[in-house]
């Protein structure tokens, strides 16, 4: 892992105890100057406070801070609940002797309980003394809520003669769909990026890579992706080909943080890709395998490893879609389970049996319909998915 | 239960070697004289073999009987497969020496596996022979796939100083949900019905009780409800007020049916009922209904008897239609958990376990911003579905 956060960022996260067990539940990350600055966030009716104030904020496309916390998702808390991502926002603010329209927040954890606000205010001036440039692995674990590992990735570029990073740090394990960012993802550059590209080129990721994952289907009230971009590296975007740059290293890093999330789904143990084509349009091939992705019928085959691939034909079948119900081919990374809907026998049930006891592969379904295509990643659905969220609250 | 199946018809369920372990697998309900029939299928876009041929047959409104079984669902078994299902009903026509126009078929179990048709042929005479007025019971046995009880309702009414009665044996415990009938249920009534308000009828109840549930959120692709009514009794629907009563009695025992499923849903320990009001339209109270129903995250808690209301707010928010966000009041029973979005205390909180605690209950959600409403019912989502849907093919 990439140790240091690009040029001009600092970040860590401390013990506030806001989490049950004592752990990093606070986050910071800040840039020594004001930085350019976009988001993208939950689509949920029902939002945290947080957000509702963050949508706000990143309306002058500036930002110098922001402050996370798990252990609570501040939502459903009402008027005071507003107050309290206020508050969050007011104390990190003095912490960093900057103005509190620089700030953003951002939270993550039970809905529906009142933020004990007082244990962010007591932690925040130690907060803000352990920033440093090698502490954004701390914050990745301050952000923490079921994951069980942090999430950080670093790419370097390069534009202009001038080298530049990107850094990335997320949270996301459970309520995750690919239906929006569905999870936390703070991401910083030294690269010199204009406001409207960097919202554009941020939702164009979180379309690729956020937006086509799952892990339960559920999506969350608090979901972010906030991006902040200081221009300290000296290199700038100026040309098409330069924006292009920018938009593939985003990509691949939300993509890879993406995956990480999946692999790292509650319970999971497989990370699998559904890919899907042959569809009448890419958008049939998108409903096709988001409910392939969703089935908890196919999701529990995976974990028991059994090439079941009847239940993957029956939710193709009720996505909604039209396509030639005998011409559906699938397979398993290449073999091939099922040709014309119908089993390619034991011999191939054999060989994709192997396949399913890896932890990463591809199932591939060929509707023979037409030319739409569309690939999700998701996980499988274990006994401990079950455990971790019948506990969660207790 | 009633021992006795309505008057004119017979039932029987035998061993014929389809299910890996040996238990009743092939059953048969005959009618003394040809009936009138109607039938609700699968809207998936991928059908078993009996469904397709039983669309076909039904168009003639009459059917004598009809010949099921379960450990082979007899789907995407190419032409084989309709010739399999085709055979089925010919060798049944022939035990019962009726014409094979009047039979109908239908099968459960593994999805894209030949059908060993052999084995359906073998046990037929046996079949025919155990044919009884008392078989319901084991027909019903016959049917069963993951279920552990077999589901057997008999209602009985009087119109024109006739009593009569609506028997029905169902199957259905995974593979649920609220998008069409998704199981097999086979009616029988000695009322004279015409086979226009028998369709209709049908279609009714299926909406009011079949369409209302879900286990898993997965719909299959040989779901059949299938109703026979033989006149044999002597009562006729004559009036408006006949056919209310029809409409009433069918109902009640669907809906029965219904519930004895969700409550057999696999691994589950509650039958809940998820009713919202407030919304902006019924339609809207249903989709917000069958979002908070469906999603794995407010399962799972109903499992872990946690009153987590924050991931039902979450589920509504994301169902994709307005309400007030603000305004969302939520009980478990008659307890209040969550008022204007907020929680209402510990003390709530404590009531509301113990409601949790109960294998029945209601978690009410108002919208507070129309006059929609809508009910649904789901189970909650145990460590044993994952465990029964893991091991099911092996």
């Amino acid at each position: 892992m990439e140790k240091n956060i690009c040029k001009g960022f600092k970040a860590a996260g401390v013990v506030s105890g806001l989490k049950k067990k004592k752990a990093k539940d606070l986050g910071l990350i800040w840039s020594e100057v004001p930085a350019n600055a976009a988001g993208v966030f939950t689509r949920n009716l029902v939002q945290a406070a947080p957000v509702i104030l963050d949508r706000e904020r990143l309306k002058s496309g500036r930002c110098q801070a922001v402050i996370v916390n798990s252990g609570n998702a501040n939502c459903c808390t009402g008027k005071q609940g507003m107050e309290d991502a206020a508050a969050m926002i007011r104390f990190a603010a003095a912490a960093l002797n900057i103005p509190e329209s620089l700030v953003c927040a951002a939270s993550t954890g039970v809905i529906g309980q009142p933020m004990p606000i007082h244990k962010i205010e007591t932690a925040m001036p130690d907060l803000a003394a352990s920033l440093s440039s090698e502490g954004l692995d701390d914050f990745a674990r301050a952000i923490m809520t079921t994951d069980l590992v942090p999430k950080v990735l670093t790419l370097k570029g390069e534009t202009g003669g001038r080298t530049f990073s990107i850094t990335a740090a997320a949270k996301g394990s459970g309520m995750i769909r690919p239906d929006m960012a569905t999870m936390l993802c703070f991401v910083c550059t030294d690269l010199e990026v204009p406001v409207d590209i960097l919202q554009k080129t941020l939702v164009n990721s979180t379309n690729f890579s956020f937006n086509r994952i799952t892990v339960d289907g559920d999506t969350s009230t608090n979901d972010t992706v906030l991006i902040m971009a200081n221009g300290m590296s000296g290199a700038v975007i100026k040309t098409e080909q330069d924006r292009a740059l920018f938009q593939a290293m985003l990509d691949e890093i939300l993509m890879g943080m993406a995956k990480m999330m999946v692999k790292d789904g509650e319970g999971a143990t497989k990370l699998v890709e559904i890919e899907v084509k042959g569809a009448l349009s890419d958008n049939d091939a998108r409903a096709v395998a988001d409910t392939i992705a969703h089935s908890s019928l196919v999701k529990t085959a995976l974990f028991g490893e059994d090439a079941n691939w009847g239940r993957i034909v029956a939710a193709a079948g009720r996505a909604g879609v039209y396509a030639d119900p005998e011409k559906i081919d699938i397979y398993f990374n290449n073999i091939m389970m099922c040709k014309n809907s119908m089993t390619c026998g034991d011999k191939a049930e054999a060989e994709a049996a192997k396949v399913l006891k890896t932890p990463e592969f591809t199932i591939t379904i060929d509707l023979n319909s037409g030319k739409g295509k569309a690939s999700v990643f998701t996980c499988d659905f274990s006994i401990d998915y079950v455990k971790i969220n019948a506990d969660y609250r207790s």
